[in-house]
């Protein structure tokens, strides 16, 4: 078993970095608190035996020599940028617990087989640089470097130039090393786990994803003094594809999620009708059949509203990627693991995206994750307990042993 | 006849104050451009053989002497103030025809039995200070001077130390001022006129109007991962709401008007599914019973859409006033001018609200309306003809002279 209390000091510490304004973190990818954060976790590595190297995207791999040094690492990574009011946890739970299986092994004593890698990758949220999981996806070949170095933020900052700037760019290339297997331990951030009263989810699966930006274009004009007749209402157009996002959902249960987050009407006025709304639609499906027809119906019956009330639409896709299966082996060896120490455990299917969704593509990817309180996340109100902390570690530590080899 | 494009030059004048962005105005109230226009319009009354009396709210009294300077004065009167991206037209049009009648009497060489005042008040738009038309509401009674001077703009400026700065604080009580009609000319800020082919709108009644915000309070939560029967959607419960709007106005037809204008969802991201939504209503009829029956209904229905979802609801009333019905004996005269002169007439409902709406409480009041292209208002790009501008303005003349006798 991993020290609990030690990874919990670790957890406490990175959060004064980048604090909050709520008790969270704003530790946002590529600022100087990103650099702090980094610094931090390469002392404590360092301090702990391994070594690192840093690709050109920031990617921080560090590193446990094993007894076999030319066999294939097993890998653990997640993310150590936070959203701008963002919890403790998300991400950084699973960067820390790679480091406590490391000081947990010292402590042991031993030397597994393999080498084990601990990972940081960078820009995983995406709230500064859309999209999510940059670094990742460029490692695993889903984007170029070109294309995420001319990624901005909202005040016109490109990617590369911040990575430079904080002095986190790295010599290595980006992708080809080999991977034996890589796990990333993360909080669920959904209500599942707490609501089943179990301590350790299983992650079999990971949800395909369509984002859909949809505009729609009318004509605003005076509330009072335009019959009802004479309107082209953008903003009930919104309500409509609103609803049928819900429905369209709700059709396709169980297995399938839909909601529009972003919600913007213009000119947004008390008195005018709205001319012009512009919203996002996010449809996710572990199954690549719904997610298919969940967009292709959407597409069918926001036209057919646009066209009932006289607008506009256009529909423009932010975001994919496809269902994601995790490898069953390494699946087995979690859920062998929380089995074995006796963990109340599930299996489930990751709602977000990660990390891994992407290496699952180059290398064996298994997830593995922990209740959050009220499923709370993106917020800086997002809690744990230190005994969920624990837990997820100890799986983790027994897995990343189980593959490594003693 | 009045001189129409002596009318048109002083409109062109007025616009060059204020400019907007894209050939409109912005000359909000209480700016430094407000008090500009003012000087303007009161250095051409004076010109005209008129004298000044202004009150405590700022609401400006250009008066031309009658032959009976006992008898109660007619007055003409509409606003110099513009919304922030405003069209030239409207208010403007109403405050310079008032002019152009007092030029055009003096062109004619006759002198009215009543005296002649025409009136700038104070924000009627509301844009900068909530609500609209308030010193024409302070001045019928509906808000007291308090109330008003406390007013504060999105800065925080306060509507008294706005207009001490400005230097156009009058020393006249306001309100209980003789007047023995009103007369207010304005654009229609709607396509019906345009759409039916006439010049003039007999404007016959005011709709009453209810504004109503509406918070719905839901748990702003992971798109991805909160399964679907764990959500409590505040963006859901808004579309069903915006389609009630709609849905109960069109129930009421005709002669009802409804529609969201503004809609803010939080926090506004594209993968957080929202947990709290505000926005307005805003319903319209000329028919109490219809209105008062429309927001029975929205209460009901939406505390029903929010009992459904799991949201808490909160409905408050942030804007009110009762369907006018304007005098019926200067409603004929305007319609008897309208005939006479052989403008192509009908009559017409005020969607907006307007000064006229609160002094029609206080004394005999008509308003004559004439088409916008497209119906386009509260936009930089309003436009009317020359043509338009001027055959309102005859009809006013008339109408004016009808009543103010010779
Ligand atoms: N874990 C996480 O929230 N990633 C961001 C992308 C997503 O919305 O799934
Ligand atoms: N005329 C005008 O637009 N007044 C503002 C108040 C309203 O929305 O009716």
């Amino acid at each position: 078993r991993v020290n609990g209390e030690r990874l919990w000091e670790s957890l406490m510490e990175m959060a004064k970095i980048g604090p909050g304004i709520a008790g969270g973190n704003n530790r946002q990818t590529l600022t100087d608190a990103d650099a702090e954060g980094r610094r931090l976790f390469q002392s404590w590595c360092e301090a702990a035996g391994m070594t690192m190297a840093v690709d050109r995207m920031g990617n921080m791999f560090m590193r446990l020599e094993g007894a076999d040094p030319y066999a294939d690492p097993v890998h653990i990574g997640s993310h150590l940028d936070t959203q701008p009011t963002g919890g403790r946890f998300d991400g950084v739970l699973g960067v820390l617990a790679g480091l406590e299986v490391v000081r947990s092994i010292r402590d042991m004593g031993v030397t597994p087989r393999r080498p084990i890698v601990v990972v940081n990758w960078t820009n995983e949220e995406g709230a500064r640089f859309a999209p999510a999981m940059l670094a990742s996806g460029v490692f695993a070949g889903m984007h170029d470097e070109g294309y995420a170095n001319s990624r901005t933020d909202a005040e016109g900052k490109r990617f590369g130039d911040e990575l430079d700037r904080i002095g986190w760019r790295g010599d290595q290339p980006v992708g080809g090393r080999p991977i034996h297997a890589m796990f990333e331990y993360h909080i669920e951030q959904g209500p599942i786990l707490e609501a089943e009263g179990r301590e350790i989810g299983v992650v079999t699966h990971g949800q395909g994803l369509w984002w859909l930006e949809v505009t729609l274009t009318g004509k605003d004009a005076h509330t009072g003094s335009t019959p009802m007749a004479m309107r082209v209402n953008a903003g009930l157009g919104m309500a409509r594809i609103i609803e049928a996002v819900h429905r369209i959902a709700m059709d396709h249960q169980p297995d399938a999620v839909g909601a529009v987050g972003q919600a913007n009407v213009w000119p947004n006025s008390r008195n005018v009708i709205p001319g012009k709304a512009v919203f996002t639609i996010d449809f996710r499906s572990p199954d690549l059949g719904k997610l298919t027809s969940m967009r292709a119906r959407l597409e069918t019956e926001a036209a057919q509203i646009a066209a009932d009330l006289g607008l506009g639409i256009s529909i423009e896709p932010v975001g994919h990627f496809d269902p994601v299966t995790f490898d069953p082996g390494l699946v087995e060896v979690v859920r062998g693991a929380a089995e074995r120490l006796g963990y109340a455990h599930m299996d489930i299917v990751s709602g977000a995206g990660h990390d891994a969704c992407w290496i699952n593509r180059v290398a064996p990817t298994v997830m593995i994750m922990c209740p959050c309180v009220d499923g709370l996340s993106h917020n800086e109100a997002e809690e744990i307990s230190p005994e969920w902390a624990a837990a997820g570690c100890d799986v983790l530590l027994n897995a990343v042993l189980d593959v490594a080899g003693v």
